[in-house]
């Protein structure tokens, strides 16, 4: 039977599944056939959007309807015998035999559709599902169950043109198997970090003051929330693993199993950092070193006990010898001896290993040019390469440096074909406005995702990561009513759900799927002007994030701790190596082999020359790779000061254009989200103009060169 | 009978006041003449001191000893009537009547020192002393019970001395009659400022996690160190005041009244720092205006209850309108109306209101140059003077900013003739090194006390914090083992108490003070080597900390929040008014009356001359009042760019020298505070080359100017 989905507290925003978006689904009528706890899931979601939309769901074992389905889900193995090869007649006998009757055809259909491909089943996956109509009939066929819950999740996208002649018929499956998101939640509240580290959405929806939340109505609102956009793993605690937090993976099991039993109906597997320390500071024993045969024994021992708690448990993930994580280092030992260690005690299980690169020397001195930490994870990983066991994932930061507006794509991506890759995104806003801005970043993983680091013709990030590989992210959610502080910052969880199903997706067609779910605009007043309005708002966000604060992929320049605002010269002294090096002359960071850090070298052809160039460098990233002076001339035509100015004083004027933009809505959107977005935006105006008028009083204070505009520099 | 002192734990040191300090007094025989509590406290003084240095002492009233006195303390009301007339002959029939010979005998002496001055009797006021020798007799004669008290402090730091015929024969009263602490102590620990509010000692001695702390034998320790250099008074809250500590003030008033009976018997009042908003926050009132009568009939009846529970309670301290603190310009009062409230409510039982003068938009604009926080103080005070009550102390901070290394004296001090004022030190080392860092203050202190706001032959600072006002400074005191975190930083603490009786006193007077009570040493091993290395660590500290931090007064450039190590830009593009606005042609802040703020407008001639011109303006306060190129040359012959790269180089090598000089202490003084003295030498040298290195490369990348003796400037 369906389990019986509890409703989170009623001020909870819907996100993404307001029961509008179950219009199509729930005003028709719904054939489901197969077994199973996801199966049972479909069949509760289609039911409740019935409740409130008057359609009716069957089982292919009940009794047959009063009428004909417009909608089956089956699952394949389920179907009679006959059914499972095309062309067969279907089985009239069995229980609602007119309506797998459609399944039938429309399985034929779909065969010839997909042409010279292999035999439909068996060929969908864990996770895939066909999407096909004959007649009058929408049919989803699924190997499997979660492939079903995708489906059902498809066709609620689609909405009515599900059940119109312009349904897309097509088949589906993810182009990653795992789609994870990392939850830097603390169990404890930490002193300095919060409840949740990096977290810009309130508390955590999984723990509170070193305790569970429970909060079981809002974990369940979560899981239907990620299952609707393809998420299928999560992390429930941060990768900095404090003394509490600990002992999740030991006496406080109990605790990550009940959140696994919230997750699993939506085809969510729990995953948790574990300290590498773990056999010291929970098993009182001498040592954590890999290759120390007791350490063994307790993570296989530890590991067993895991697993007899939640047979599905995903794995571990781990940040070690990381901005003082204990790790392999302290004893000798390499990052494969300390990753293997894990996996040889999750094999057996089918667990994983996330093994996070992010290793690098927090505490260099400033002066000291020549240690580069965009090479970090690099000169640590890729001699690595081939060492690591099978179920491992190295998970690496899209960029070298550390989830910037703007850097180049990590090296590491293309420097390890015998490793598998988790390739890491942070939709939490640490660097790019905290969700109190308007800062849509599927264009930024869009971009990331494609780029091809062996040059055109080569494979995409994507592709490596698809080859084995995971994508993970840094999650932006909490128990905020908006889930995610910022109500259009979901808008980012949502997008990096889908593009992990489908990185080939265009960032404005998911953001369309997403106004779709979430505003319901063909309701509204003005469904084209919403729908409008709300791309101008947030398509090129992230460019114009990226205007008004660091220039030319320079990165950092905010106000060390926090993050927030900025603070050109908050980490130009400090010991985390991320310098801009602006003198009176110029600025930039000469990451050339010529005369820097050699940290072009790191990248294969073209790229390695590319970027060595000082005339083909994007101009995006030129300081990222360059140190030039303030007169040097752009691609763009404009001198390095004269864009300085030009962005920030662009960037801040499109803030104002969006804030009108916004103001615009008030009518056509939930006046609750009308007003907490308005707020942000207030605020994203202020630390916009505070962005604007520092960065630019700050270079033209160093450089004394004016604007060629004339406008106030400070 | 005397009051048991317990012992504080015994690994608390005992800062000035170890045994040893008591053996002159310990090994001799006393006798004390007078009743009451502090009388009580005096006898028990000695008697602690003799059982461990096999003296004696007894009371006028107590049989007499078998000998003669060394000592006697002598209250002169408690004398037989005829010994209260000096030249007339003792009452041979008294009670020690031999004793009492050499009190009258001394008596007569010191009436004659002190040639046409008063008749001594009634003359030394309710703390002052006088110490006498007569034959082979030490007297020390007050008039009130509290003089006696300082009066055997006094003895104590003469040591033996004070038994010889060097002993200075004088008459000792205090210079300001209040001379008081203010513990930014809060009652529960603050999720970011901590237990104690700019406290780098540990925790707080009277509070922890919301509770009285009610270690009792730590507080009376406490209160026997502040009477020892002459502190009788303590705010025992912070000023920024808190939920829990509005409390104080209703009830939870009892944990005030705990504090209350372990100071007293030292002579120490206890004031409380309580929030303007009280009637609202703890009445539920609708309003705390200071006109409505709700509003002073509240008050009256708070002070009322506190009162009855401690009798000499001090008064109240309050920051209104000050950095988020409530005041009276909510209701649109100034801020006598406030004052006077509360000096209303505190008159009938002899209380006093500090209400602090810190007073300045913290929300100002960076980009506007002529908003000046330098100005705040007096623009909302000056014009306020005369219309306070006479029991309320206008607490002014000695400087126009905040306890930087290097300010021009406040101009308040000289503005407000009507009006009794308080000036306010920090012993607590905020900007100043944070108890990480040797930095001996009195030295500054004594600058400021002894400036003549109005020019040579005028009052000085100390003549008007004399006539009618207080010094009050803000606590370094912690429940650290050596109190103050940084052992050295206990003769801070010393001094503060020391100058506050008597501001003439020379610092380095005050500093040998402490180390003959510290060290002890005559009894060590090479007494003139432990002297005078101690002195060459400490004299010249603050000079040495102010030429490795900001230059030329021009002040902070610290890192923001905690306020400690280098961040030139940290500040300046913040709201808090604390500006250095360098660019790549010169730095200062222009202050002047002719093209700046204005600011120094508002001191009295001769200083608004001296300050206003760029020729005579004093070196060290150059960047304070002025915008000056770099190639400027000082009076020292310096241009402004060399002289920052020289004093940062020469201030590094002070600190070299300073712990090649403590190391050479080895085995001279007590080894736990030699290995953290050294432990903090280490911090304060890394910290040193921190500052010189970026306050240079800081300087260097923005002039361009390279170091005349080619150093490496980064």
């Amino acid at each position: 039977m369906p389990v019986p989905t509890p409703e989170p507290a009623p001020d909870v925003h819907p996100a993404w599944l307001p029961p509008e978006a179950f219009r199509a689904v729930g005003s028709r009528h719904t054939l489901v056939a197969g077994d199973g706890k996801l199966v049972d899931t479909v069949v509760g979601e289609v039911e409740r959007a019935c409740a409130g939309h008057g359609g009716t769901v069957r089982r292919a074992t009940d009794e047959p309807g009063a009428r004909p389905a417009d909608l089956v889900l089956a699952l394949i193995p389920a179907l009679p015998e006959a059914d499972r090869r095309p062309g067969d007649a279907p089985d009239a006998t069995a229980a609602s035999g007119a309506d797998l009757a459609a399944v039938h055809a429309a399985h034929v259909d779909l065969a010839a559709v997909r042409a010279a491909h292999v035999d439909l089943a068996g060929a969908l996956g864990a996770e895939g599902f066909a999407l096909a109509r004959h007649g009058q009939v929408t049919v989803v066929l699924a190997d499997a169950p979660a492939g079903l819950l995708y489906g059902l999740f498809e066709v609620v996208r689609l909405g009515d043109t599900a059940f119109g002649p312009e349904c897309p018929v097509r088949v589906h499956r993810p182009a990653l198997s795992r789609r994870m998101l990392d939850h830097w939640d603390n169990v404890d509240e930490h002193p300095v970090m919060g409840q949740v580290e990096r977290g810009y959405a309130g508390g955590s929806i999984f723990w509170r003051d070193g305790r569970p939340r429970r909060d079981r109505a809002r974990v369940r609102a979560y899981a239907r929330l990620l299952a609707a956009c393809g998420v299928n793993a999560v992390a429930v605690n941060n990768v900095n693993v404090h003394a509490t937090e600990a002992r999740l993976l030991t006496d406080r099991l109990d605790d990550v199993a009940e959140i696994a039993d919230d997750l699993r109906p939506y085809g969510i597997r729990v995953h948790l950092s574990v300290t590498f320390a773990a056999p010291v500071v929970l098993a009182g024993l001498a040592t954590a070193d890999p290759l120390d045969e007791a350490v063994r024994t307790w993570w296989a021992e530890t590991t067993r006990r895991v697993y007899a708690r939640i047979p599905d448990f995903g794995g571990y993930v781990v940040k070690a010898d990381s901005e003082g994580q204990p790790g392999p280092f302290s004893y000798g030992r390499d990052h494969a001896d300390g990753a293997n260690l894990l996996a040889e005690a999750l094999a057996p299980y089918g667990g994983v290993v996330h093994w996070r690169a992010f290793v690098y020397n927090h505490r260099q001195d400033w002066r000291d040019r020549s240690t580069d930490r965009a090479r970090a994870a690099f000169d640590h990983f890729a001699p690595l390469d081939g060492r690591f066991r099978d179920n491992v994932f190295v998970q690496v930061k899209h960029g070298p440096m550390d989830f910037q507006v703007r850097e180049p794509v990590s090296p590491v991506i293309a420097a390890m074909p015998g490793t598998r890759l988790a390739v890491e995104f942070q939709v939490t806003q640490e660097y790019t406005g905290q969700q109190r801005h308007v800062c849509y970043l599927a264009p930024w993983w869009s971009e990331v995702l494609r780029y091809r680091p062996w040059g055109e013709g080569g494979r995409s990030v994507a592709d490596v990561a698809a080859d084995g590989g995971d994508l993970v992210a840094v999650s932006n959610v909490g128990d905020d009513r908006f889930w995610t502080g910022h109500p259009l910052a979901q808008a980012n969880l949502y997008a990096f759900g889908r593009l992990a199903w489908d990185p080939a997706l265009a960032p404005e067609a998911v953001l369309d799927e997403w106004i779709d779910l979430t505003f319901d605009p063909a309701r509204s007043a003005d469904p084209e002007m919403l729908r409008r309005t709300l791309h101008e708002v947030m398509d090129d966000s992230w460019r114009t994030y990226e205007r008004y604060t660091a220039p030319l992929g320079v990165g950092f320049m905010v106000r060390p701790g926090h993050h927030y605002g900025p603070d050109v010269d908050g980490y130009e002294y400090t010991p985390w190596g991320t310098y801009h090096f602006a003198d009176r002359d110029g600025v930039g960071v000469d990451r050339t082999r010529a005369t820097g850090t050699g940290f072009t070298g790191q990248y294969p052809p073209p790229w390695s020359q590319v970027y060595e160039s000082l005339d083909r460098c994007p101009d995006e990233l030129l300081l990222f790779f360059h140190h030039v002076p303030y007169d040097h001339v752009l691609h763009s035509g404009s001198t390095v000061i004269q864009h300085i100015y030009d962005t920030h004083f662009a960037g801040l004027a499109e803030v104002i254009e969006m804030s009108r933009r916004w103001e615009s809505l008030a009518g056509l959107v939930d006046p609750a989200v009308h007003a907490r977005v308005s707020e942000r935006l207030a605020e994203q105006l202020r630390c916009a103009q505070e962005w604007c008028d520092q960065i630019n009083a700050y270079f033209h204070r160093k450089s004394g060169v004016p604007d060629v505009r004339g406008r106030p520099l400070h």
